[in-house]
């Protein structure tokens, strides 16, 4: 991810823009909805066409905002509840019937705690495509992962290595994780976005710059993210505070548990009717 | 440590206390001077009596703050000249002549990742306490370590260990290590505080209550440590922050850098002409 | 746990004898019975008086091994069966009824896998000792948990650390986990072994010299263990094997189940009433 | 690596086959001879034809195994002539002059503990492709780095992983690093070999089928690696021992301490003129 000052995600982005101009109507190009989905609260936000882009700083395309009354998604049904929401959600932002085969790019620094959040998804998520021949594992959907890691320990920008990899592999489609900047405390670990326009430049706390888009994979790609970390810059004017995070205290905890629930959530919209049960099973 | 919008530091709280009263002469009870130890730079504050211990909110004693050209403490000459200053520093802080054995207690919690600095710190400090009856080791002076964990992972408050094993040890001398909190992003792992003091309750990140300190120990302690975070809810003064850290992007590097020069400087105080070089053979 | 050649676990070195003297009645001063528990294979050792103590190389005592049918405990009912019958095992090798508190002692050294079950046991307990003026965790039985790591990173036995915090915190009984060494490939990483005898010097893989047992430490004291490892000069009479381990080639994954399924089970045994979904609910 | 019962060290096929004939003259198709480097004793053996290569079980191509005198290259002037002896020998794998970029490729599982070599190596290997326009580092050659992982958590061959990123990028040449599988207990940890064949299919502890060869990648292959295991079966004829490893007790030190030799081996071979002491500060 890179902090930028502003944030990644786009219902956030339309919440400021209505506070900062409260007297407006609807801004044009964009269209917002909420929804409520096994309980928990969604905002949809769509961007339309380039003025709606321009407003809010993102590709135009679907966006979902899923809120969680908690920052440590426990095991249990609050769990299973915010799964099954994000698989909805997931499904939405992939191409329907669901593409015979899936390639997962986990994106982030394993070794920055809050931009860990897609190696750590990586270790939940249900691998499967060797396991095509095992009549054991037949009914599920063949999914690759790849953790192109971050460019200072490969030397290789990430988008570049999910591209090569993909155009060697032809999934149907590529589901991409990582970690977001926010710009609201409250938001903060507290949500989810999934998208269908993939990871546009200059997304999360990292440095690398290429998209993850259908334009440069040639397939579609949904983006999964969770605001982790906010530009302490952003907060307050003082130059002396480039450089800085602001990051709940208990980010390490909050980042494993939300991977936790984006690798769940990723298996449920992938392998149709698989409780969360039985996949800490196969996981185990 | 506990974060609580105040800064541990005793020389980052009398530079505040300037700043925010700038006409004012020295402060009563307080006596503060700069030196230079191997190129870089140190304040003293001593904190003399009942008058400065309420002026800047800690226990009377001897404080030393040790500033830093980076915030990477890389190997080579820079990481030797930070290791003989702390070391100078940590032997004034402690009973001269040195005591014949020392307990260091490695505070903190290794899950957080600002406040892991104690834990990281210990693996890379001679434990020699076993070695006395090898003759190739004969020359360390005894040292234990004790990693009290966190009351939320062991159930006992780590002071209680520190003291019960001190008691059963009577070392001469107890070296805590612990990550604290700051107030100026300036600061934030670009010092090492040193003092005579031990810990005082309500220090860094933690919940832990009890102090570590000469009183409840029975022997001298002397504490070493880095602030690691600012309370967000310190820079701003929005009630939506509780709960929020302000940490430099890097605080996974950070934090392993400065344990490791903490460790290498404590190895440098207790074992008398000890090199970077030898210690670093030694703890491989 | 010191590798030595032979095995801890009183119902291998049973069946070792037997095999070893085919044409033998009973063992003087040992008697030994089979049992089934929630579907699962134990068999009972008990060593009743010195000749056994000599037959056997242990101390008296009861020894029960509880046989698992896979290396990996996955979730879901094997494990609940597992965690059940070892539940029942642990209650039956401590003070009934169950002392008011408890202090869990957590053997071993995290950075050698084999004998890492402690460490990892560790954060699978419910560490509750710290909670008991929280009205939510008031029902729970107060457990502390002690992680004397090894006398390497601490400089002192980790049998005098577990003493000197029991004299202070005063539990009801002792509960050790450790890993230990077995003689049968076939029952490594394939069998637990719950006794009210402690942990005898001498066990296990690392160095640590003194004994974890009701006279050392003044109360009950129930052990468990996983043989994680055969000494590989014991398989073969080579000197050329002395140094060397035989594991399970998956021994990394396996030690972190069996870790689990303790865990688990001294939950279970200590919490009564407390289901595995409540309690994972808990340690999230 | 795939344990196999046999040896992937030529020269210890070599010498097995030297001890089983020992009336036996010369191995057709086989050059055998001894040299030092660095004080370190380096055994030589050419494969030269099919004959030879039937006899050792390898592909033709030139293997040099270099003993080492210690399971843990210690820091300091141990580690530097290890660190020397083994550039010599990476160079003479190599195409001479070196290529002008070079994609190393880091193999095995890190979560299996003598398998993790390759991943625990990656972190010691300076990483420069992406630092060509930074004036400070333009002497230093391009250098990219592949961390494939295994088939079981990615879904993809890591041979296929290799092949497809070095077609992408068209480094002069690879240089692969893995764990290897031996036969004598002596040689565990205490080896390297370096050869110029690539990894041949088999060979190592995991399960990946291609070979990383010259045939495969289109670009010349050196290979780098270490004895961690023995298969059990090989030691002892019973079957009972199938599935299970023989590894020196101490297997995870020394297997990080070999995966740093190697890093900064690496490192000497492709920066010419860079001391451990400055790949140290710039790794840090």
């Amino acid at each position: 991810m890179v902090i930028s000052g502003r944030t990644d995600l786009a219902a956030e982005a339309h919440r400021l823009w209505r506070e900062s101009v409260p007297e407006a109507g609807a801004l044009p190009g964009v269209r917002a909805a909420g929804e409520t989905l096994e309980g928990l609260s969604v905002t949809a936000v769509d961007i339309l066409n380039e003025e709606g882009e321009r407003a809010l700083g993102k590709p135009r395309g679907r966006y979902f905002e899923l809120f969680l009354p908690s920052l440590f998604p426990q095991r249990g049904p609050d769990l299973e509840r915010a799964v099954g929401a994000l698989a909805v959600l997931i499904r939405r932002c992939l191409p329907q019937p669901l593409p015979s085969s899936v390639l997962v790019a986990a994106l982030g620094n394993p070794d920055v705690t809050p931009d860990a959040l897609g190696p750590l998804c990586a270790g939940q998520v249900l691998v499967t495509r060797h396991l095509q021949t095992d009549p054991q594992f037949r009914n599920l959907r063949p999914v690759a992962l790849c953790r192109p890691g971050v460019l200072g320990t490969s030397g290789v920008e990430s988008a570049f290595q999910v591209q090569t990899l993909c155009r060697a592999l032809r999934p149907g489609c590529v589901l991409a994780v990582d970690a977001l900047a926010g710009a609201e405390p409250g938001a903060l670990c507290r949500c989810v976005q999934v998208s269908d326009t993939g990871i546009a430049p200059g997304s999360g706390v990292g440095n690398d710059r290429e998209a993850l888009s259908p334009a440069t994979l040639g397939v579609p790609v949904a983006a999964l993210g969770v605001p982790t970390v906010i530009d302490a810059a952003a907060l307050s004017p003082e130059s002396r505070l480039a450089g800085f995070f602001v990051t709940p205290r208990y980010i390490d905890s909050a980042v494993r548990q939300y991977a936790r629930l984006l690798g769940y959530a990723i298996n449920a919209a992938l392998q149709e009717g698989l409780s969360v049960e039985e996949m800490e099973q196969l996981l185990d």
